[in-house]
This record gives structure tokens, C-alpha cells and sequence, in this order.
């Protein structure tokens, strides 16, 4: 599991508390290097391995979203990091922003793929994926989650795939995950238009900087200008 | 927020991370001493303040479940933090088996509450309490809720009442709150007896240290026996 600074910490927490029962011993939690890593809420996770000790050979890489999603689509020692795993791992898997992370690596071209619903139509494309509506989405080995709480949901659907649905159904019973949310905002269309003005406000630095990172990982247009490919990107 | 050794680290993240965007600069995650406090999935958070510098009047003092809390209901120091900042607190609450350690420092005599269903109906009795089977529970000041995932609709509602409905509304669709778990097993009663059984099988020892550590904090019976009093223990 990535960690990375400005990384959703519920992103990280709620998939690691459902799934580390699988493989205690081998659940690593990697970063550039070992350490604090402070999240986007003055939380901090301690990564237990850094990008060259972190064993070559993943069942599951899996990358968090957060509002330090932009500089990771940016960082070329992260994306390096993720399309070497990637290209071995079993499963690939996000949750929330994080598919922006797997996008600029190169890693959903061509895959149906979802997001945090504030970035899911609008920079997914930009990545080459095809942005799907869903909570949790299978497509291939790629499997992406919405938004933050949504990684509950794709922890416990994938639990199913690496063990089988008893195993995920013990999992959802000992964490009580029988949500009763006292209001129903979850989603724009539940929380209506004022509250979802509200939420973008929130979220607009995390989207625009997400888009930008995102601009020059297009292909090319046709034309005079010259987008710099994603492996020539040191910035 | 009170942060042990052997805390679910989701009971603590899920309420943080809704709840960090009402106070970033004085929310604390406190602990007996500064530094990485190592939850009970192998996952380590960092306390950012001590039992001795933490502020003594808080607006919320708060309490995870998990694995270590018979250790904690056992424990003198973290007993006299938690009373002491109590009896100042604007809110008093926990989430999970965080209720059995509120309830150790006497915090929940008479009052109505909820714990993770492993230990609701068992243990909270032992401490006085008057059990709730229900996702969130609050009466007067005191608010808990029910296991692991149940901080999230607990961090909503106390979110409404910290500052409104509109303020909560926004953090559930910045969460995407939209909970659709893959599964029917958050509850015993949805989970069936044979899920359950290896549920209960994963929670014997929370649950027996638990109600071992709270027996001794029950009203003496009539008779030549002799409990030591909830002030006494320094075990």
C-alpha cells in the first residue's frame, strides 16, 4: 500500500483494517522512504518500507487518493515505483484519487476505472481510462474505488477474490460495517446543489491541480505542439 | 482523540478524518508519551501530544476500541486522564469497545450506550452501563458507537451537533458516503450463526480480557467478598 504526503489517511486505514488479516506478515505500507508520512488531515502513517526494499513481486499494489494526488502524478520516482509493480503485481487497485496516481503511470489506459466523483469524468480521460459511475469497479487485474469511504466496500470485494465471500463476510461482521449514515449526502445527487458548491469549493484545489498534472500525459493533438511523454517527465 | 497500543487504528481515522476539517489546528492524538503507537492491525499511527501536555479542557474527548482495550481498561494513568479530561469535556465518546474503556473509568454509570456487538450486551452491563443495540447512541453528553465502521455515521452526527447539518452533510460527499457494501454481514442477525461463530471465534480474547478487566469494577455483591473499588486499582 502506497503512502505518499498529503494521501487520505481513511483511503489507507479502512482497506488496510479489512484486509490485513489476510497476510499480517507480508501487508507492507511503502513510501519513498520508511517513516512518518503526514496525511491531508495532520494524520500520520508510518511507512514500514521504502520504493527499493519493497519486494519486487505484489499480490495487490494498491494507491490511496488524497490532495496530494497532483504531486504524485508528477513525481517520477512514485510513478516508476508503480509501473514496475504494476507489471507483475496480481492485482492493481485504488481507492478515491488514487486511480489518478495508476492513470499517470500509464497504468488505466484502455481500462474502465472510477474515482472520487469530483475528478471521476473530468480527469480520468485525460488519462487514457474509461470512467464508470460505480462504487467499486473490476475491470481486468485493475480495480479502482470513489471516493474515500468507498474503500470499504472495495476492500471487502476484493477480500472475496483473495480468499472467497465467507472470508469477506467475517471481515465486514467483525468491523460492525452495517453503515447507517445519519444523512444521505454521499453522493451529488443526494446532497443536492448547494452542498455539492460546497464539497467542489473543498475540492477544487485537489481538481484543478489534478487536471493540470494530468494535461500533459494527453496524447499529443495533432499539430505544432509538443506534449512531453510520460517517461521523459523529471519535474 | 486517545490513541493505545493495540487500538483498531479505523476507529480513530474514519472519526478523524470527517471530524479534522471542524478544529485542523487542535485536534490531538493523544497518548501516554509523543510518537508512533502501534495499532492492532500492525499499522502505526503517531500521537501528536502526551497525557501531561495535552489541554485539559476539550470539546470532545474521544475513545477507540480494538484488541488492546482490556489492557486499557486496566490501566491507572490512561483511567485518570480519561476522568479527569471528562469531567471538563463538552462530549464524551467512543467508538467499538472504546465504550468498555469509558465505562472502566466509570464514565458511563446509568448511562444508555452501545459497543461493538461482541461485548454490547456482555460487558457494557458490567460497567453500569444500560446497553443500546444501536449504530450510535447518545444521552446527555456522553455519544458511543457501535464497531469499527460505525465511526463514520458517529463522526456525521457529532459533526451536526459540533456545528450543523449542512457542515456534516458536506464532509459525508467530500468522504463520498455512500456506503454499498458487496456484502450482507454487518450484523449478527444479517451475518447468520456460522459467520458469527468465526467472528466470535477472532474476538474471544477481546472479549474475555474485557469482561475479566470489568469484573472487578462491578458493585460489590452482598457478602464477605471484597472488590476493589474503581479508585483503588493501580494495576
Amino acid at each position: 500500500m502506497l503512502l505518499y504526503p498529503g494521501m487520505t489517511a481513511l483511503d489507507v486505514v479502512g482497506p488496510q483494517g479489512l484486509l490485513a488479516g489476510l497476510a499480517p506478515d507480508t501487508l507492507h505500507l511503502v513510501a519513498r522512504s520508511v517513516g512518518p508520512v503526514l496525511s491531508d488531515t495532520g494524520l500520520s502513517l508510518i511507512a514500514t518500507t521504502s520504493f527499493a526494499d519493497c519486494p519486487t513481486e505484489l499480490d495487490v499494489l494498491f494507491v490511496p487518493g488524497g490532495d496530494g494526488t497532483a504531486a504524485q502524478m508528477r513525481d517520477a520516482a512514485t510513478l516508476a515505483f508503480l509501473r514496475d509493480r504494476a507489471s507483475r503485481a496480481r492485482w492493481v487497485t485504488s481507492v478515491c484519487t488514487g486511480s489518478l496516481i495508476l492513470g499517470a503511470a500509464g497504468l488505466l489506459k484502455g481500462y474502465r476505472a472510477t474515482s472520487h466523483w469530483c475528478a471521476r469524468d473530468t480527469v480520468l480521460p485525460l488519462l487514457g481510462a474509461i470512467p464508470v459511475d460505480d462504487r467499486v469497479v473490476f475491470d481486468g487485474n485493475r480495480v479502482t474505488a470513489a471516493g474515500v469511504s468507498a474503500g470499504l466496500d472495495f476492500a471487502l470485494a476484493l477480500a472475496a477474490r483473495l480468499r472467497d465471500e465467507d472470508y469477506a463476510r467475517t471481515a465486514q461482521l467483525v468491523a460492525e460495517y452495517a453503515p447507517k449514515p445519519p444523512f444521505e449526502a454521499g453522493s451529488p445527487a443526494a446532497a443536492g446543489p448547494i452542498i455539492t458548491r460546497t464539497a467542489q469549493a473543498i475540492l477544487d484545489t485537489l481538481v484543478t491541480e489534478a487536471r493540470k498534472a494530468a494535461a500533459p500525459l494527453q496524447l499529443p493533438e495533432p499539430g505544432p505542439g509538443d506534449a512531453p511523454s510520460p517517461a521523459s517527465r523529471e519535474d
